[in-house]
């Protein structure tokens, strides 16, 4: 039997491994220094309570089979999960609730380079009852900047829009019915050249002369302040616009003061989240120099989470990081370090199996400090335990003998500047921590 | 559409979660402090891949399917794909190769109390070509020792034997052909009654004089150190029962050497693993006031991991803690705290959306010293944002209205004793942190 792995399915190398949880782990921590609780559903759920909602792309990528007679299928997200959770824990829970849900997603898309059939995503979402107030729309941004600042990624800005804008615009123009369609299109802008995006307008049936100015409108650019002062001296007098606009500015204005500078926050009128049901404030994550990557981080405001499997109105707004995709990125562009095959800070060898009792005591004495430590068991020569060590990348080794033995001083190595001295086991767990 | 999950699957409250999770962080990091690499593979793999070295029991329980033409199937345990991972990356992988893994497995049993379809197993193993040191057998109950006292559960017993010791016997006894089902009976006797066991004896066809030696053989008691001399006693050349007793005489030694004392660590002849592919120390781990959990903590050493992937010899050995039932258990019987339905050390309410900047500065402060901290927004009354307070059990409330952005101190309440007092913003982080 061939040892094999299916294609589309991340498995990573114990060095790489070390570095995807550490990525993995400030985004958890970050979520809950914000507030968010965690949050763990299963991957499988009942079929029709995953497709509820669902369009046919996703019905295609499904993973939906039978288990006697129970239809089941794998989660390809983790929003319906979240729809169905608040709506079955309703009295439960205290709102505004908000969780954060770390956790691994299935879709059957054809593999590709750079798609995944399983994938983490990285999900926040607040939820209230009736209304949600829209400082939390500010928020997201601020949690997804302390995260990529953490994490030293390349620079970035996260585009935000309101969809009220563009359909009060549209409204405004008269052409609401064909609404969903545009934003469908619009959504596609950045991928095709102007004349598509026109011949493509002029195929919905649109009228020619408003073509040219909805082109204008989302081409609006600039500085945030000077966006919103554009679109306030459009003097559109449409409710749906009108709201848009506030509530964009007050999210602008919001995210700014939570922390978020203006480089790495901007409007962008083309951006419309295309296929979802956002219905308000939608956010995407763009690299500055790798716009390759494509969104990193997206989401959005929702009206009402659960309407499918509740009658409470339960308005919602959520940012998803994709963390799969984004490492294998980040990886493939050499945007990651990965420092060593091993957690450990220290490794122990010793020079003979006598001293296997002591090199025991200095590792349980660094572990109680909080040093993750390690020895080296296998009966061979001391050369190939230096190379052992030398392989995994260990940034520290500390060497017992003799003579560490009888003087309780034992040699430590530095393995990256190759300096060695030797210390008593409180002062190798000061170097340590 | 009822929002409904399935049975079986376990889905927990937010302060649960919690919990859970602090549970699932300790043992990860005590693994990592152990120098455990983290591992992550697919929940999904080629079927034949999982059930390439599977019994008849397994496979009526795996989730398997088909999508487009292959047969898939979700894990049922992490040490099939550690088998497939190992043969597939030995090269690339530095060998002893020490690595955990913490992840939901799939068995779709009838649903009943306590058993689940999904459910966390938290497993290291280590690895080594051709020969693994005997010590590694002795770190897996130093291991589990650390994090259950971290953890600070009930009295517990890691009861550990070697199935060396009981096969060699029986080729002592000229009966080594009947060593899998008397491995597989003895594994049932903490179960049964003694008559039955017997019976039993009988029906497999065991010569009835040496039925009542081979009782009294796995019920030797005593400290280690005298169940040991005991084995001694017995005089047995046979190489198995020689090999077994020395190796777990080691064990014992070094396990106690590596810090875990004789009240937490006890032979027990009868312990076997039934069905299980063990070659020599096979562990299991009881509470003492709670044996009706079952084992809580189970593994052993394998002589070859790989044999249906790999021509490679890779021995190990390996411990799972099955972290989804314990959890239930301990709930069940009250042996859990859920102190907070929030991450948050602090929550801050203001007297109004005038000081939401002021309220925003402070919890920035907050998080850049690393205290979870979070502001409510709603518009709402200030006595439903302090219901709000009480209600998620947030453990320090903190008041913004007129007088304190004033005097730029804080008013903080602690939420258990109701103690009241006003600080400055490094007063409140002193205090928190």
């Amino acid at each position: 039997m061939t040892a094999r792995t299916l294609q589309g399915f991340m498995e990573l190398l114990p060095q790489e491994q070390i570095v995807f949880n550490r990525i993995k782990s400030v985004i958890a921590h970050t979520y809950e220094l914000f507030g968010y609780a965690p949050l763990d559903t299963p991957v499988l759920e009942l079929a029709e309570v995953l497709l509820s909602k669902s369009g046919g792309e996703t019905e295609k990528q499904i993973y939906e089979f039978k288990k006697g007679d129970t239809d089941l299928a794998m989660r390809f997200d983790l929003t319906v999960p979240l729809a169905k959770y608040t709506a079955l824990y309703a009295n439960d829970l205290t709102f505004p609730f908000k969780r954060y849900q770390i956790g691994k997603v299935y879709r059957g898309e054809r593999p590709q380079k750079g798609r995944f059939r399983e994938f983490y995503q990285c999900d926040i979402d607040v939820i209230d009852r009736d209304e949600l107030d829209i400082v939390y729309d500010a928020e997201l941004p601020a949690v997804i900047y302390t995260i990529f600042k953490e994490l030293n990624l390349p620079s970035f800005k996260i585009y935000i829009n309101n969809r009220k804008l563009l359909s009060g615009y549209l409204e405004a123009l008269n052409i609401a019915d064909k609404t969903v369609d545009v934003l469908r299109l619009v959504d596609k802008i950045k991928k095709i050249p102007e004349e598509v995006f026109l011949g493509e307008l002029k195929d919905l049936g649109m009228p020619q002369d408003k073509n040219s100015q909805l082109l204008n409108f989302i081409k609006i650019k600039g500085l945030n302040k000077e966006i919103i002062a554009k679109l306030e001296d459009l003097k559109i007098e449409n409710q749906n616009f009108v709201d848009g606009l506030s509530e964009l500015k007050t999210v602008i204005e919001k995210a700014q003061a939570f922390g978020v500078p203006e480089q790495n926050i901007q409007i962008d009128l083309s951006i419309t989240r295309g296929l979802d049901y956002y219905t308000g404030t939608v956010y995407e994550t763009f690299f500055d120099d790798y716009p390759q990557f494509g969104s990193v981080c997206s989401g959005g405001r929702y009206d009402n989470l659960s309407s499918v499997f509740s009658n409470q109105k339960l308005p919602g707004v959520g940012i998803s990081i994709g963390l799969t995709r984004l490492f294998d990125q980040l990886k493939d562009n050499n945007l990651l370090q990965f420092p060593a095959l091993t957690p450990n800070k220290a490794l122990i060898i010793t020079q003979g199996a006598e001293f296997d009792a002591l090199a025991a005591q200095v590792a349980a004495q660094l572990r109680q400090n909080n040093i993750a430590a390690d020895v080296m068991h296998r009966s061979c020569k001391f050369k190939k335990k230096m190379e052992y060590a030398n392989k995994i990348g260990v940034p520290y080794l500390i060497i017992i003998g003799e003579e560490e033995a009888q003087s309780q001083q034992y040699t430590i190595k530095n393995m990256t500047t190759g300096e060695q001295t030797r210390l008593l086991p409180a002062d190798l767990i000061k170097l340590l921590s």
